[in-house]
């Protein structure tokens, strides 16, 4: 593995190594020893690319992030109507595979990255395009004249749905596990919440 | 705050201020010393009471999970039919003040559990609990001749729903935020997603 790559595909290398090891063993498990070794390159070579802790989450962080979004766009389609079949699928497998070891890794950052403002960063420069992207995908399967703010207030209430049904795959935890029963529920769900617009209301939070 | 407590309420305070530093810096930011000067007890008496890091982290989610449940519980009633008014009321409390610390420490602790044996013993004695307090908010809110295996998929649509909002709430993602909008899409959710049982579908899963 070693010599030849240029240093963009060396570093693409090594944060793969690092999120492996981050869905293994967590934000504690991660040093630039152990990425080398994963990664099957010189002592010191994770050190040279990524100077600090820091630096390498946020790296790995940013991989992550790329390779979400490179995924979503390809599963539910690049114009402005999404493909609800293909974000179900690609949620199932979500839960599988080399998807299920970034899936872990994304959720061992999900809380260091609300802390670290480098690390919420990485996270934050895609987290717009993958809000258009489910939004796509209400837009799909709402009238034509529905109104763009409940559009908004749907993409929402799916972003929240499809991310606690990524943690719960992520943690192995008994969940939707079809791609049939998945693609009617979030059609479902997008259908019915909210059935009308409470852009009014967001004020009134505890009573 | 030394000196007088039973050894069951000194190891409850013990964990509240683990909790506190789980919440603030992550799993990596607590130690035996640091939970010791947060409760401001002499040096010493957490790695009197919990010998390991493991025990303490242990004991840190057994008190989220008891203290979860017993909010929920207050919040959802003790009967068979659960109160969705209650359970959006809850969520959003669960945003801030002392739930949102609480809700933090759970999802720092969430991929951690999902490695360690112990640690998801603590968190999973109360699974099936919760689980059944949010069947029963589904049960108050479908016609009483629903199939039970419906019912039963519609809480866990709902319990994923509710994990998002929770996660996104205790990183300070922009989400759902009013009580009202709450309730009513909780309520939306229910009652359409599932529309019907796909329990022969399971084997589906990539096509």
């Amino acid at each position: 593995m070693a010599g030849k790559q240029n240093p963009e595909q060396r570093r693409r290398e090594l944060c793969d190594a690092a999120i492996a090891l981050l869905a293994r063993e967590g934000v504690k498990g991660v040093t630039h020893l152990k990425v080398d070794r994963k990664a099957g390159v010189p002592d010191g070579t994770t050190s040279f690319y990524f100077r600090t802790s820091s630096a390498l989450m946020r790296a790995a962080a940013n991989r992550i992030a790329d390779l979400d979004l490179a995924d979503l766009t390809a599963a539910t389609g690049s114009g402005t109507r999404g493909d609800v079949g293909g974000l179900a699928r690609l949620v199932i497998r979500s839960g599988s595979g080399a998807r299920l070891v970034r899936s872990k890794a994304r959720f061992e950052l999900a809380m260091p990255s609300s802390r670290d403002p480098g690390l919420a960063e990485a996270f934050s420069h895609n987290r717009q395009r993958l809000f258009e992207l489910h939004r796509n995908v209400v837009v799909a399967l709402c009238p034509a004249d529905t109104d763009p703010g409940l559009i908004d207030e749907k993409a929402y209430v799916l972003l929240t749905f499809i991310g606690g049904l990524m943690l719960a795959l992520a943690r192995g935890d008994r969940t939707i596990d079809s791609y049939e029963q998945l693609r009617d529920i979030i059609t479902a769900i997008v259908v019915a919440a909210p059935a009308t617009s409470h852009r009014e209301g967001v004020a009134a939070v505890d009573r």
